[in-house]
């Protein structure tokens, strides 16, 4: 089986290492060529996207948004128009679900599969291979793609038909954004109690206040490392992508809409490059109190 | 060591069989009469409060807020008039840690010591004798009561001096409640944007979103389940702890102040004696979505 890695950002990058590891034949992609000759002197292939298109039977792709999705696939000589029937096109990337439906039925038409397949967990899970996918698509598509999606995951779990996979997708940055904010708030108040937020963090660690959250970005807040990570300006686009969801649909997402405008303030601090728990940064403006030591 | 137990509710009376099973002498009271022959029968004996004062070297309390431990403690007649000099209190209650201050001064001058050493857990923990320890008070004191907290908790970690503990305990029922409230608009969304919330559920529980509230929570959530656990007014009370505590501080914590005005609500509605993830049902009325089945 011929795969195709288009997307060697961050995420995109350790996770095509990953599927060459695990012995699959690799023609990757990437808008710059560092990251290609990278993965060239891996053992992959480097390609452009005309050639994945026609040679691979399952292409991936790992990108920022729906346009850059679309551009990929749909534009006027894109990837699609090269694939073959019976192909299998999966998108990794987080988008908003109402594109990958309709990207799912313009491949149909030429008897392209797809999943979309939005993964959690971040850049030391991909380098792990340990990301978790939500994943939407046909069942029977699903069961054939599950191994390739298990050698980059340590979950794949199908939530329903195209979309579906991101709909999940959006349900965990909302639960994400909102924990990391009510962290920033939480050790922010200790803090200006006189409680030391170390301490505070390690005695909640083990009760019903624990969390993947609380355990990956209160030590970044405390110690003050705003590296990314992920993003506060990919945040802000996978929350637009929630807003619009729920506008559409008529969902009320008042707690979404209000860490919306802190990450939307600290994008305009010029702070959008930093790791989402810069969060705690509001908290600091409006407090005066230094979380970070 | 005679170890005193006043307060027998939901955590009070597994936490006070714990201590038993473990093999301590165990003095016990409750306002009403049941828990304290149910506590006879496993070995423990009924006292009065001033009794329990008179003849234990440690008093534990687990009651439901500040005027109640106030009122056992330090009302004429009150337990602190009968504890000797040397001996020690614990106040496992989650309460004002002002008000946990203002006791630990007043006991002080009666050469007690005492240490604020409120739980996170619920009841479930309660029972299997491992919920976690937020404790404030002198490091000598926690270090000699520290075996005795850890038969009934899988971690007791001090934060600093006393009302340490409770300010733990705040910023713990922070994040608890919002993250709650979080997951009860993200599985809305995905209800209403045709995506299974259960499937959601399983999908990103292993990745950024996952933790101990999306594990409890969003299970009761989909089954309707909303016997408490935690209830609702339970967790007012604390929040209006959070709330006083931060005006006094003067830190922002807007998140809590918008999660407080749901379970508002939510009393208002009837629902206060639910458990705290009926927080569900504030979107289920907003939305005419049902996430339970």
């Amino acid at each position: 089986m011929k795969i195709g890695f288009i997307g060697l950002g961050i995420m995109g990058k350790p996770m095509a290492k990953n599927l060459k590891k695990a012995g699959y034949n690799l023609w990757v992609n990437n808008r710059s060529r560092g990251p290609m000759e990278e993965l060239a002197n891996f053992g992959c292939v480097p390609a452009t996207q005309a050639e994945i298109g026609e040679v691979c039977d399952v292409v991936l792709t790992m990108l920022p948004n729906s346009p850059q999705v679309r551009e990929v696939m749909l534009a006027p000589g894109g990837v699609a128009e090269h694939m073959k029937p019976g192909s299998v096109y999966i998108d990794m990337s987080s988008i908003n679900p109402v594109a990958s439906r309709e990207i799912a039925a313009t491949l149909a038409e030429r008897g392209i599969e797809m999943l979309d397949a939005p993964v959690s967990g971040g850049e030391p899970k991909a380098i792990d291979g340990t990301v978790s996918f939500m994943v939407g698509g046909k069942q029977e598509v699903f069961d054939r793609m599950k191994p390739l999606l298990l050698t980059m995951g340590a979950s794949a779990v199908r939530c329903g038909e195209v979309g579906a996979g991101n709909t999940a997708k959006l349900a965990n940055q909302i639960i994400v954004a909102c924990n990391i904010r009510a962290v920033a708030e939480a050790l922010t108040l200790a803090k200006m109690a006189g409680v030391e937020p170390e301490l505070v963090f390690r005695a909640i660690q083990g009760g019903l206040a624990g969390s993947t959250v609380l355990n990956a970005k209160a030590p970044m807040m405390l110690s003050g490392d705003d590296r990314p990570g992920f993003k506060i300006d990919l945040h802000i686009k996978d929350l637009n992508n929630v807003l619009d969801c729920a506008h559409a649909v008529g969902a009320p997402v008042p707690m979404t809409a209000s860490v919306m405008e802190v990450m939307q303030w600290l994008h305009a601090q010029g702070k959008g490059q930093l790791d989402h728990s810069a969060i705690a940064q509001y908290y600091e403006a409006l407090s005066g109190a230094k979380l970070r030591e």
